[in-house]
């Protein structure tokens, strides 16, 4: 491998407050290595390799790569595009390949999660196979904290210090007008884990204090439990503040609710999940007779910068940043993990996970995080994510009170192969 | 009067950032005058003088009161009762001249909507028939910004801020995932006027901005134009992010969208909406062919204190002091206006308007401010919502990362009459 081979970054699924800061680790490392040439940004994740639009990041200047660490969602693009496997789909690594070999690509970066680390380790694979030299590293990321062999995933400590603090503001709101609006909902993102409607109970810190109700996928959900525990919370207090995830099931494992739209399945084939909310204020409305309402953040939730985790921020930079620095000491075909060290004080260090073991892995809330009636969480759980919220990041404020969040110009090297896709 | 006559302070209708800056005003004024005795808190709005459940709020300590100027929602409770005329429902009316007679109060502070202000005139004008001698004195509230009278409403500005923020963080998400998501619909508040779907308009700097279109209730709203409104962007970007307001009308003035649950009306008999991002958002995906998706910030936009004006608090808090310091002048009967100042510089005083001049009008975002083609602002809006926007508010944080907001204790005084409701 040649001392000045070309670097390329991409990021991929759904955005976070902090995959931004990844990235700046990684193109930060690379360039101060003096080891790596070109840092090349893939527009929209893998299908800016697949297409050749690729864009040099160091062209934007030392000061635009800076400002990925208060800048939400994917400043280079991401998607959704699943490779499937090498045998159906061949081609697609094949021309990955090309495309990294046409720009002199040894290094490959991708910020995901799972499906991101099985694409990840698929390219790797392949490259052994052919003899090309290639070295793929993953980042973490997933505001969903749903991946293995990490503690915890960049995104999550973000959405988590915000829902929290969404649950607080939302439940003072209800405190205040309970009179007429008795309840209220707030719905929260979860496909299969529920740690996001989890980290919402942080807030909870009196039995007063909203969420009064939390509810996970991982506990199976029936509606008679459900009213009881309504109306237990609304003769106790006289208002009801309830946290749920989208994903909730029954006891069958199935969605408690999903759209039958054209939409309905991602490109990925994952169900999509909406109307959870809408669904238990009827059923409250009905079944318990007070008058419920509902908030849905939706992407809000996950782009949250302007009250981020300052420490999500941080690990996420080193996750990126660490993901360089093993790639240039010869580690390849593993994900960068976070480590929580024990003792009191919170402490983490970095690890390394094998990407196909992440890509077949899913973490979810264990039990002991969940309280034994299903119905909130416990306080391991409280211990577990109040570190991962801490510190607010100070985004940059326009003349006109507004945020500023960088934009890339990603202006495209010019192909050197054919047209694809 | 006496010297040391007390007073009573109470909260109205849907909670704001600001509404307890603007009675932290009322109090910290009240008290520093030497003027008033004991400045009552009513519990949850006008419901605790009719049931007699006050109580004292110098008692909560000052450290407690000034922590006001940073709580969302309302500290001593809202409501949304409706007292209806003199004529149908004196004995209300009398009930609470009863309440403040026994509790020798002379001054009755109302923040509130016009609803409110309606009801603070009322009271005004049975005790000036019966010879009880009392002031009534209105505070603007309301997120919606449509109180007539008054350049903008204490409330308006932290929503404002907190839309056109999240906005432009919604916004970078569906930039960078627009391959999947390609739009995304933003619901926010207001019934029957726009202005806070006007100020999502704020964070649009540049045409690649978001959002890029934006329907007020006061545009008709046609479906048809709404397709063509989105097949254009989509064309041009590749993306859509919409803001709506929910309470968007069609050409004969009726909501695109209504419930019609056994809730469907709130106990003003206003038209309870929902749902109307969800039905565009099946719009777009049939009549465009592009999956789309929808946040509705619900009650976390009118508490968003972590990320509120602090220009917002600093007035509402100035309304709140200036209604006390005119009623110790001797002035009655009136709500405290925001009167913006000419000149390029921002400058905001007070004024005052006739309470039942504010009860009976509403003031909707005008046609100067909404782009001809109905589907954005212009840049008069900009500079009109901009210096309202102004400074971030700094929420205190507590070890575990999240906000701390104070809660009052709030312990009923003696009851000196007899139970009423």
């Amino acid at each position: 491998m040649t001392a000045k081979a070309n670097a390329v970054v991409a990021q991929s699924g759904g955005p976070t407050a902090v995959i931004n800061a990844s990235v700046c680790g990684v193109v930060q490392q690379a360039l101060e290595s003096g080891r790596v040439g070109k840092v090349f940004g893939a527009i929209n994740g893998i299908l800016g390799v697949l297409r050749e639009e690729i864009f040099d990041i160091g062209a934007e200047g030392k000061r635009k790569v800076n400002e990925l660490r208060r800048c939400p969602a994917a400043a280079f693009g991401s998607c959704r595009y699943k490779l499937g496997s090498l045998d159906e789909n061949r081609a697609d690594y094949e021309r990955i390949l090309e495309v990294f070999s046409a720009h002199e690509i040894r290094y490959f970066f991708y910020a995901g999660g799972n499906d991101s680390m099985d694409t990840c380790d698929k390219v790797n694979r392949l490259a052994a196979e052919t003899g090309y030299e290639l070295t793929c590293m993953g980042v973490p990321k997933t505001i969903d904290n749903d991946l293995a062999y990490t503690d915890h995933c960049p995104g999550y400590g973000s959405v988590a210090k915000y829902v929290a603090t969404c649950a607080m503001e939302a439940g003072k709101d209800t405190e205040a007008l309970y009179t007429t609006d008795t309840c209220t909902i707030l719905e929260v993102m979860g496909r299969n884990a529920g740690w996001i409607a989890a980290a919402t109970g942080l807030a909870a810190r009196t039995p007063e204090d909203a969420p009064h109700l939390i509810y996970l996928p991982e506990s199976a959900f029936t509606f008679e439990k459900f009213v009881r525990d309504v109306k237990e919370v609304h003769q106790r207090l006289g208002r009801v503040f309830i946290a749920v995830g989208e994903g909730i099931k029954d006891e069958k494992g199935q969605y408690v609710t999903a759209d039958s739209g054209s939409f309905s399945k991602d490109s990925f084939g994952h169900q999509q999940l909406g109307g959870v909310a809408d669904m238990l204020k009827v059923v409250i409305e009905k079944e318990v007779g007070i008058k419920a309402r509902w908030n849905k953040l939706g992407t809000n939730q996950r782009s949250a910068m302007h009250f981020a985790s300052q420490t999500d921020v941080d690990e996420a930079w080193l996750c990126g940043a660490t993901a360089v620095r093993q790639a240039l000491a010869g580690v390849n075909g593993k994900m960068v993990t976070l480590q929580r060290q024990d003792g009191d004080h919170y402490e983490c260090t970095t690890g390394l996970a094998e990407l196909r073991d992440v890509a077949n892995g899913e973490k979810k809330v264990p039990p002991e995080y969940i309280h034994p009636a299903g119905n909130h969480i416990t306080e391991a759980m409280k211990d577990y994510v109040r570190p991962l919220v801490q510190g607010q990041v100070r985004v940059k404020i326009a003349a006109d009170g507004l945020p500023v969040y960088v934009r890339f110009g990603r202006r495209p090297v010019p192909p050197r192969c054919a047209t694809y896709m």
